[in-house]
């Protein structure tokens, strides 16, 4: 009788054997050679498929952009989720670039529904509360915004999910949830954002401090997504969870996505086996959910615009570390001899 | 009258003013935005072409390798010379992967000409001497090598130019070229190569310093690759000059190619306006090499193959800078506020 763990432990060694069986020298391809492993096992096979790819981006506003977190008006949101659909932002000119398909929802923008041709409309509510006064949503709203994502993940049939996101004001919500998960003072977790100046820091970081005291130090995952999530990053977080369960590998952007990924890994553990960490953001905060993570990034490029335009640009080393488990010949394949 | 001087100054004051008015927050996508100046330079153009690209692959043996530098036989670069005309190398499937063209150049395979369909015989002579006992090539070889490489270079068609390299015993040929350049004792700047262990590492460190001190310990870079080099080295110095001087970005993979780097900007010091370093290296020596070209490379991924895998998965990267600056809206285009 075979069991799962002896299964486990033959996948294991086979996939061991498979790469450095490739013509190259024993852990040549250094990161690129963990990556394929990482692959391999999430998609359970030692030629697994890493061609298809999507982007979703979730769009949302948050209350807390009222009290002045952002460098950038509110309605940057709604601007750059038309620019999203026409095709124009970072994010598509990457995604065109890497070719990956991108879907864009509107999670809770603010004002009237969109109605935007193309666009997917799973909105929660037009933007959250302030969370400096009280919860950013209630436990409904965090409940449909989870479970949306899941299905929203589950759905992506692609090979590869990643995940992007655009709220003016999210960085703020992102600090104040990662703060009260890692049990660190939220200070250590703000960043510039958008690009915040000295002055508006000091700002952004006192606000984020009165909400931060607004609630116990520490918080349950779901309680602290009701009280300073944002609809895209709930929603993210689930549709992170959707899509690892049903085989996908997941990359994961930078700060914002990184929490989401912190909150998915607490609601649903296994979920962390199919994260790719894309790149380290100059956002601030991120070292320190990285290492809560115990991510190693694949890219450290000073990025810190979010709309999953990290995730797009690992994506090629993804793919890559996919081809050479499919497709790079072995020292007997190619008739190569190997160290004397 | 506009000087030239005046015109590449509006020029960079009209690059600086697009990358600027895309829509991210100024910096936001980092060093992609610094690489995309650069192309713009490189290409003498506000909408660089970026799409194909052609990596070629520079194989020769080395006369060294024969008092047992490396941990494989010679043979390998005459097998693997086949492995990348049959397409089952590292090189080969992440060009497939990235969308690169491959060509592969004979620049000196030690034994009788391979005659294989597809390579490119540029044969300077079955290898070189082992530069231990004496120069590695005399002036003609080196001299012929180096046109050769620039005629390469100059006819490469694509807007992208890649340069990889193969051949057992090259890490010490690249060691060699390196410590006489940068005057540094050569054992800085000896790595494990495809992965000897500490007992051979010695024994290679060994052998390189002497074969260091047979010459002064500075020599002219024409000296120095005629001493040391390696005929795939000096044809791919040429074939960086050549690509350059035809307004081609070089992207340039890793120890081995950055030593081809150091030798092309010492000849021709233009040329280095037009490389991007595709990734810092495992191998040791790496580093220092990095920091006299005063390179910045774009990945960290502990790679250490060569065969210009490094600088394959780099080209995605230039890529996206290149359609950042092509396609990316302005907030102008999209209608999309600045900071408040």
């Amino acid at each position: 009788m075979t069991t799962a763990k002896s299964k486990s432990t033959l996948f294991e060694s086979q996939l061991q054997r498979v790469i450095d069986g490739k013509t190259k020298p024993i852990g040549a391809l250094g990161q690129i050679e963990a990556l394929a492993a990482q692959i391999a096992r999430i998609k359970g096979s030692l030629i697994p498929k890493t061609d298809t790819a999507t982007l979703t981006i979730f769009a949302a506003d948050h209350g807390i952009a009222a009290s002045g977190v952002s460098a950038y008006p509110q309605d940057v949101t709604r601007q750059m989720v038309l620019n999203f659909l026409a095709g124009g932002a970072a994010a598509n000119v990457f995604a065109r670039s890497v070719v990956a398909d991108v879907a864009v929802v509107d999670a809770g923008v603010a004002g009237a529904p969109l109605g935007a041709d193309g666009l997917i409309d799973r909105r929660i509510g037009p933007g959250t509360s302030n969370s400096i006064v009280g919860p950013a949503m209630n436990e409904a709203q965090s409940q449909t915004a989870f479970s949306v994502g899941e299905e929203i993940g589950e759905a992506v049939g692609s090979d590869i999910a990643c995940f992007g996101e655009m709220g003016i004001g999210n960085t703020s919500s992102a600090s104040l949830l990662a703060a009260k998960r890692l049990g660190m003072p939220v200070r250590e977790l703000v960043g510039r954002g958008t690009g915040v100046d000295d002055a508006a820091l000091a700002r952004k970081t006192a606000l984020l401090e009165e909400a931060f005291s607004r609630t116990p130090a520490t918080l349950e995952p779901k309680i602290a997504l009701q009280e300073y999530g944002g609809f895209e990053i709930v929603m993210m977080a689930g549709a992170m969870i959707g899509a690892a369960r049903t085989g996908r590998i997941v990359i994961v952007d930078g700060f914002i996505a990184g929490v989401a990924a912190l909150y998915a890994r607490d609601l649903m553990p296994d979920t962390e086996q199919s994260f790719v960490f894309a790149h380290r953001s100059a956002e601030a905060g991120h070292a320190r959910v990285l290492a809560a993570l115990d991510a190693r990034p694949l890219l450290d490029l000073e990025m810190r615009l979010g709309e999953g335009t990290g995730a797009l640009l690992a994506l090629p080393l993804v793919r890559a570390a996919g081809a050479m488990l499919r497709d790079m010949a072995s020292f007997e394949s190619a008739n190569v001899s190997g160290p004397a």
